[in-house]
């Protein structure tokens, strides 16, 4: 059987590990694929890079539309990002008949259900594994291995750059700006980093891991997002003092009971205990766990980011679309696991919950006056609002100011609580003269 | 469409959790393989037990050949275990043309090439995520997920029992004999644990990842197998000292290059640095470390027995033969990843290697005399062998037998050698007369 033809859209950092991986790997490959793969058409802007790396082989174009015209391109590979002419290309490679492979996360968290829908009336696969967490096959693994169980959660650190920086803020006790220069300047993170440290590439990856698990449409627009840029250093220290580290998670949790049936989405700081697999995931590492009811905690770990391990996602869509491309779609794993007809019902059902409604423990750090009675006061509002104390750490006070006026960090980790019962409690706490500056509250999970 | 009918033969810890997850999760399950999944008949020699599981409205026999003959049975589920009556009722299901899904890691590691020929030639499927690492699924990430790699190793803790006297060990400063009688006690250990302590089950896992990972086939016969019996408290000790834990590894590594073309496929106690992932799995958790050429270093963790662990492993197989019951056999994943007529080239290319080629360093324990010399005379032996040396750890001399005499432990880290350069060194170590007892030798592995 011929080989199956792949168009490259792209041939930047991750288009160039595909096609050095499926050269150099190419008889391995088409052993396990039942037919060889081959690269044989690539668009990219920059003609003369494309073809320096493709060789003289391979047909090089600076048109994409060129690609999707070509008869002869089975599968069309998009590598290019965003959501502007990434959208209107793999639209029209879906309506050219071509299955389409992409790594583009920001694109499906917001048009997924457009897309998925124009390939499913089209019969063509639309294959991601390379969106979420790079190398690590925690796609196949939710829609495929995981079909048993009914997914409780997923929490994730799935996104390397941060991930980095905040294991070199905990090791060299350095505060955020200092350790995004030193990420830049390594290459971890990009020139605008705003995506990463602000937590939207966690949540566009989340969103699809939250559809994958739980049977829903991709609701981008309906994700908490908050990111690491204000996180100080002060509270990784006393975080570690407590037993913890923080982490950026992406949290997808399905609520379920007498006071809220839905989805919880969110990404932001963590607070996770210490002796947790995932607490130890250093630098650009990437990790997934997933709560399931039959099957209990699992976790995969790996490479969430870089030239082949994003390689290694793109390749293996491509070979389980070589092995389904003329089978029916029946015998095709659904887009997002689920039959797609039963996607909007399970939407109704179960709603993407507002963050009022969120259920979880907190950190809260105040700055308050070093005075006799601040503690009950602080811990009398606490008790008022119905929230309970798990710990309580209170630091010597350090003196500031002349007149021997003294302050102190008051550290109080609470039991869960709802997240809109905490916002009022936290707004009677910042009301009292005694405290002193915005009190911190960073939210902790104990993944068990 | 109607439900496949699936037919279980035995229903006994796994078999009632495959039984009770599939009713439990019956609308989630529907919704992910567009097809209901139905229990329908179950055999048990136990009739009363599988009725009081499986109710008024599922068949119960006590003869698994009801099940085979039944032609209304799509899916035939193996729980019987062992080599025995499992391989024929495998083989008849087979040639029944039922596909087959079993989690007899025993039976397919020593019999895979004959089963899954079988299979081949009726056209059936044979699934069996659940024969490794229970409720992880490992099989689909080596077999679909990390298709594009070529796999350089894989290190797996993979017998739950053995990890969990290990950690017993470890955390209490217990001895082996001791511990098993606790893990027997509590239900992690078997009345008869010689599968578990011995290595055998480790190997049988360990030999089905193997021919995943490089294209093989099953060669059971041909693996090294070392349990736990052996292992002193002492050793777990002076290993923590050095920053190691003892881990009772799976092994699956290719070599390449001028000294052997081949593969290692051992199960044996092994030193693992403390700060790797791998190194935390704790009690009868599971986790598998898989290094590849693009993707680099991945792991997978959870729960690798139980009921309800495993049954998400089983049904995860019941869902893809759903899928795929109708699909051609080129629509299949191929049974053992790669394509079966590729398998011989490959055995006679990349042959298992005898113990003698294994290429790892070593831990070292030397019971010896505590006299000048002692130390000078062991490592010029080693020098001498051109095993070159990582680390010592002379322990203060205790005082034993009377006359003033001292003995001490020596230990040796070493770095990569061969296996029979090293059985050579130690034998002339043996036999010096200040070395008193017999030398302690365990492998040790970086798993970088």
């Amino acid at each position: 059987m011929k080989p199956i033809q792949v168009g490259l859209l792209g041939i930047g950092t991750v288009g160039s590990g595909v096609f050095n991986v499926l050269q150099r790997n190419q008889e391995e490959i088409r052993r396990r694929a039942g037919r060889g793969i081959e690269v044989t058409m690539v668009a990219d802007l920059d003609v003369e890079r494309a073809r320096a790396v493709a060789g003289a082989n391979v047909q090089v174009v600076n048109d994409a539309r060129a690609v999707i015209a070509n008869p002869d391109i089975d599968i069309v590979v998009e590598l290019i990002g965003g959501y502007g002419i990434a959208k209107a290309l793999v639209l029209e490679a879906i309506a050219a008949g071509k299955h389409v492979v992409t790594a583009n996360k920001a694109l499906l968290a917001v048009h997924g259900t457009e897309i998925f829908a124009a390939a499913s009336a089209k019969g063509v696969m639309v294959a991601f594994e390379a969106a979420v967490a790079g190398g690590i096959p925690i796609i196949k693994a939710l829609r495929e291995g995981l079909t048993a169980n009914r997914i409780q959660w997923i929490a994730g650190i799935i996104n390397g750059t941060t991930n980095f920086i905040l294991s070199e803020m905990r090791d060299k006790g350095l505060d955020f700006d200092v350790v995004l220069k030193e990420a830049q300047r390594l290459g971890y993170a990009e020139a605008d980093p705003t995506f990463d440290i602000e937590g939207v590439d966690a949540a566009h990856k989340a969103t699809i891991m939250s559809a994958i698990a739980f049977g829903i449409p991709v609701q981008f627009d309906k994700a908490y997002v908050e990111g690491i840029t204000q996180l100080a250093g002060a509270d990784i220290k006393y975080a570690e003092q407590l037993g913890y580290r923080i982490k950026l998670l992406g949290i997808a949790k399905r609520r379920s009971g007498a006071d809220a049936d839905g989805v919880e989405l969110r990404v932001h700081p963590t607070l996770i205990p210490a002796k947790r697999l995932i607490a130890n995931v250093e630098g650009a590492m990437n990790a997934v766990v997933v709560q399931a009811d039959a099957v209990g905690t699992t976790l995969y770990y790996g490479k969430g980011a870089g030239s082949e391990p994003t390689a290694s996602a793109v390749i293996a869509d491509l070979v389980d679309i070589t092995r389904l491309a003329s089978a029916d779609p029946e015998h095709r794993v659904p887009y997002l696991a689920f039959q797609p007809h039963t996607l909007d019902k399970a939407q109704a059902q179960l709603p993407v919950l507002p963050a009022s409604e969120f259920a979880t423990s907190y950190y809260l750090r105040l700055r308050v006056a070093d005075q006799a009675g601040v503690l009950a006061k602080v811990t009398g509002l606490l008790a008022g609002a119905g929230i309970s104390i798990d710990a309580v750490l209170q630091r010597e006070a350090d003196e500031v100011g002349g007149e021997g006026s003294t302050q102190t960090d008051l550290i109080i980790l609470t039991h869960e609580t709802r997240e809109g019962t905490m916002n009022d409690a936290i707004a009677q706490m910042q009301a009292l003269p005694t405290v002193l500056a915005p009190i911190t509250r960073i939210r902790k999970e104990e993944l068990n």
